[in-house]
């Protein structure tokens, strides 16, 4: 257990100018989720510095632990968690994320002048490995068997949750491709695999092994997709591809706009599917509409019932369309 | 009460058939919203025939009662209702709507070959219409204030629940326009007004009230924008105005792109302000993401809590961008 005094900072610029200042404190980033973003990710890569870094700048100088305002586009009651790294040269202080609501009371107490002394006691800690699987079911090709089509999202999810929107909702996704394949009787032109991804969540190592593993038995990854962003109304997808393949997909996109999908951009895909273009995949990933996706993000609110049936079949939809025109046409 | 043996159909030509064979019983209408209409209104729509004249025609036939199966997308325990009426020259008989959970439940014991019966107490009655308002705001236009812009989305809702989204999202992105111009400090050339109309789910008193007092005072109305499709994810508008007007909106709508609007497509923009068409207004409708709309309406799961802020803010947003653009230039 901790506790000190809190000091409140919204950038790692204004830790920096404190310096000393915050020795022997608690240091509370509450940096706010930018809501003027159209896109919730965007605000979610920017604000995310304090969560991320925010304990291993803090003990740079002195501070006993860090409380992070949680990255939350709503305002609630559940701290929401998610990845952070120290640094070897300085004391693993404890950090905690605090819900949106009691950031911004802490907040509005300490602009009122007052002192505000907090303690916590954190559990935490980084356990031993253990064995885990990605999880693969496949559809091989009836032309060019060799070469293949991955689909995939993330078994693994933070321990708060069930993890429906994170990535429940990327692995039921995939699996449905693959079960739409097989009912509709179609059999496609080259090999389509499912993966349920292990360890995205912490260190992507089911990613790693994945890789390791196509190149082992020099496998041929034309194309990967993954949905990792939630099953919400599908939106688009982001392309991480040569331009000649880029080119093809955009021949296709007039076709989406049947299912009221438009947005076709340039971006990265997934982080478990992103090093096959090491060995030459073309890479996409889903974007659904992420106006709630961190409304549940790593906080004990991502459940089951979160999820629209309708919503997350509309995404498997698309991504069955997308996996369709590549295994016909190649990329 | 009444008490007696189910029929099912799933469609009127099927009641038509089954004729006197229905007499004396209670009729199960259980017409399921199709789910393979990427947009839910046009499942509902044609689905909803069962609700809004099924006790008119089984009554035709001799049946004592008619069961509805809500006109929900989603698997639930709640029954949704809805407005329905009855032919004069038949009786009355008693209807009730029945949750999707439930109604699949009778049908699976119809099917297995089981003689269902059920009885069901109505309290339902129509009252004697009293006194209500619709409810205005409005910014007078700097150039032409004689030019009318309303926005607008009704009060009223069914009694089971809040009318979160149907329709206290529409009537709260009016307000936000009108608090959003006057805090922005930005004064229309022409007169902005925000309406909520009372009366839309029983008669359309409201919008009957306010184009009779529009005509009354000779007023000029351009354009009249409602929403009343929830206050979920913007999606783009539906456009029910002259050629000439829908030119000059085209020209716009590049401009929402930034926001991730992008049908605009000619089609129906509300029930409260259709008529204002017939004095001369180009009409709009806001077209939320419709997925989850039929989730929650007209159920008492309609509240407060299945709104989020972001997806309701983006509305007005764009709902405010559009009434701007026809307040600067006209229509």
């Amino acid at each position: 257990m901790i506790s000190g005094e809190i000091v409140e900072v919204i950038t790692i610029k204004e830790l920096v100018a404190l310096g000393n200042k915050v020795k022997g404190k608690i240091v509370f980033f509450n940096i706010v989720m930018n809501p003027t973003y159209i896109g919730t990710f965007n605000a979610y890569g920017e604000s995310g510095i304090g969560r991320r870094s925010g304990a291993a700048e803090a003990a740079r100088y002195g501070a006993i632990g860090v409380m992070v305002r949680s990255l939350a586009s709503n305002a609630d009651d559940y701290p929401h968690t998610g990845v952070m790294s120290y640094n070897d040269s300085f004391p693993k202080i404890p950090a905690v994320a605090i819900s949106t609501n009691n950031a911004n009371a802490i907040s509005a107490k300490i602009k009122n002048g007052k002192v505000v002394k907090v303690f916590f006691k954190n559990n935490c800690t980084m356990l031993a490995p253990v064995q885990s699987y990605n999880v693969i079911g496949e559809i091989r090709g009836s032309e060019k068997p060799q070469e293949i089509i991955t689909v995939g999202g993330h078994l693994d999810s933070w321990d708060l949750a069930e993890g429906a929107q994170d990535d429940g909702a990327g692995c039921v996704q995939s699996i449905e491709i693959i079960r739409a394949f097989k009912k509709a009787g179609i059999q496609p032109k080259r090999t389509i695999r499912a993966v349920m991804f292990m360890n995205e969540e912490n260190g992507s190592g089911g990613a790693d092994a994945y890789l390791e593993n196509a190149k082992l038995k020099k496998e041929q990854h034309i194309f990967a997709l993954e949905s990792d962003a939630g099953g919400f109304t599908p939106r688009g997808f982001t392309l991480d591809m040569k331009e000649e393949a880029r080119n093809k997909v955009n021949d296709w996109i007039q076709l989406f706009k049947n299912y009221s999908v438009y947005d076709f951009s340039i971006g990265g895909s997934g982080s478990d599917i992103d090093d096959l273009k090491t060995i030459g995949a073309g890479l996409a990933g889903l974007r659904p509409d992420s106006q709630r996706y961190f409304d549940l993000h790593h906080a004990s609110t991502d459940v089951f019932e979160s999820v629209s049936k309708r919503e997350l079949d509309l995404g498997a939809l698309n991504m069955a369309a997308f996996v369709w025109l590549v295994s016909e046409h190649g990329l």
